[in-house]
């Protein structure tokens, strides 16, 4: 992995989380990185979600360091804003830099106090750790429930030279007793200013994170961060920048796929392909549609080529469709040919589909040119075991 | 249970399902009755519900039969729309009248074609069985994963004398090889005329059926219909039936509850009761996302009173509400105040929630009167077990 130049990364294990596990990361650029960030939709938001849009707007989009703790979420506490602030402080006094240059991200427990300075204890730690501390140990820090570290790399040629983008994320459904944020923090040493980062990471984001879905709930504390520090020295084209955004996109779309792959309890990956939508909109509505479906989810876990189930899910999208005109393959395999049940092998069908990727298409014959994608997982009884356990 | 007069019921084995169990019902009214019903909003429809929609536009609203099949959907087939009208016609020869007061209804495997003559070659066995066919064993025939019948009725008192309510449903989930649709007949022998009936049935259904999830997915088959042969006697007052709507309401929601505590693998039933909204809109919408969220239905399937996932799952609903102005309590325990942790015996709420009913109740402080209700169950590794076995 080709990591962007300029970034230093360090954990440590501050006793927030249980097991004995670090659950405190730092990622810090060597000099002041544009940023650009998107945080969760829920209405309900963490300390540390309020806190990093404040600082992005104050700093105008430029950043420092990334402050991260797993095991409490810091979200609906009575101290939670404090705790953000004094916490982001002592990292921001430690560095020498303004407060607003420092954003904050926690993971884990929702409703439980968090003491900061378990934090604020462990940060001359942290720093002693900058020089030794890998960009894998942090990507293996974030984790809750995770059962992998996640994080994906690219390098790309712009005029001149070349620069990098690594990324990591975390995030695994939702396990009982933390709500399993998804969180992802992205590096590159391209140098991109703050301005033009945003509009890049909202439709990088939109076409990766957000055709994610393991559980359909969305967290509290979901955040996703793009950092470019310009440390490759390289500034980029108007050509360069629009390369730069497909490679970010493919750089996210692993990551996220890598987060469904994993989602609890999963046994298998399901990518849904819709195609011959009237638009991109339309398409991502039908393909949010089955890949939330838990009987879809249930079948594919089952190794059960019930199209029939497919073409009910998307009937719930809210799209009009002609049922006549619909299309469906599972694993390459035509199950359903305009809207009746198709001659397929079902003992073949039902081997190909005990893979670990499971691939569904779903195509409206004679529509528009609207497609899109969606990846989750399968809905085995591990989801059900991890999460109806009690709080011990 | 007193019911209603001027019906008769019958059923019957065809061989539609693969285990001996009676198949096909029919229920008659001995004077056409009005009818109103609902049906499925999803998408792809199963040739029944489309020839039902037609068949009560071209009788205004009076049908003498409603003719219903389990173990086949009659849904996405080559001859759908053939089974659907020759099984009605044949119905109609025999009781010498119009087909178009006829209701079909069907129930069970999507995108296998039905055979018309396994229903048309029990007509008179099922004619023959209407003088010792029962309301039980109808409400019987038409389950198809569901452990236990489902029904309701009331006798209230109108101007006059008195007039009954009496329905039945079926549903559970969706169980492979089945699309366990929710199907519902209600029969009054109040005499009330079909275009009075329709508004009355659209908005109990809105508050009993509407508010109503096992999985979240709707069928392309679900049917609610109610008829009103006024065999009492007796017609309405405006204030009667008034209160005919609140006596209807209130069957309707006892035969939803039903299906939430049938629900597949389902140990509990969950009564998520929100207040304090803007408007019953918004409070449904609320009620609705927790209702339906995985990871609440596993906490209480769990017994874990772990309400930082109820306040997540409506903070993904889509309304704004202030996260401090909310109050929360399970099984009529505080816990969560004013959007924060509140203080009880975790033990003893617990032991609580072990119970077969769990009462959820979300109420934003010193917000609106719009309050609203949604029935569910509880989310068990018995669902995965359920959905994910082979078709065989």
């Amino acid at each position: 992995m080709k990591l962007p130049l300029g970034y230093q990364y360090a954990t440590t294990y501050a006793g927030i989380r249980k097991t004995a596990k670090d659950d405190v990361t730092i990622i810090v650029s060597a000099q002041p990185a544009s940023a650009a960030a998107v945080f969760t939709q829920n209405r309900v938001q963490a300390a540390p979600v309020k806190l990093a849009r404040k600082h992005l707007e104050t700093s105008k989009g430029m950043v420092r360091a990334i402050l991260i703790n797993a095991g409490n979420a810091n979200c609906a506490t009575r101290t939670g804003d404090k705790v953000a602030v004094a916490t982001c402080s002592a990292l921001a006094a430690k560095l020498k830099v303004p407060v607003s240059q420092i954003l904050p991200a926690s993971t884990g427990v929702i409703g439980v106090e968090l003491d900061p300075k378990l934090i604020v204890n462990c940060l001359p730690t942290l720093l002693g750790n900058l020089d030794k501390g890998t960009f894998e140990d942090a990507a293996s820090a974030i984790m809750t429930t995770d059962l992998v570290p996640k994080t994906a790399s690219a390098e790309m040629s712009v005029t001149g030279g070349k620069v990098s983008i690594a990324g990591m994320t975390k995030g695994s459904g939702m396990i009982h007793p933390m709500m399993a944020t998804t969180l992802a923090f992205v590096m590159t040493d391209a140098r991109i200013p703050a301005a033009q980062l945003k509009p890049i990471l909202k439709r990088a984001n939109e076409r990766s994170f957000s055709r994610l879905t393991v559980d359909g709930d969305t967290s509290t504390n979901d955040t996703l961060i793009l950092l470019a520090n310009g440390a490759s020295g390289k500034s980029l084209t108007a050509k360069d920048l629009k390369i730069f955004e497909k490679v970010l996109t493919l750089v996210l779309e692993d990551l996220a796929r890598q987060i469904a792959r994993d989602g609890e309890g999963a046994s298998k990956l399901i990518t849904v392909e819709v195609a011959g939508a009237k638009n991109e909109k339309d398409a991502t509505k039908i393909a949010r549609q089955i890949a939330n479906s838990p009987l879809v989810k249930t079948a594919v876990a089952g190794a059960d080529p019930n199209w029939g189930r497919i073409i009910c899910a998307a009937g719930n999208a809210g799209v009009e469709f002609d049922p006549r005109k619909v299309d469906i393959m599972m694993q390459g395999v035509l199950v359903c040919k305009a809207g009746l049940a198709a001659e397929f092998s079902e003992e073949r069908l039902t081997k190909e589909l005990g893979k670990k990727d499971c691939r569904i298409q779903f195509t409206i014959r004679g529509g528009g040119t609207g497609s899109s994608r969606f990846f989750t997982c399968d809905f085995t009884e591990g989801y059900i075991r991890i999460n109806g356990s009690y709080r011990t």
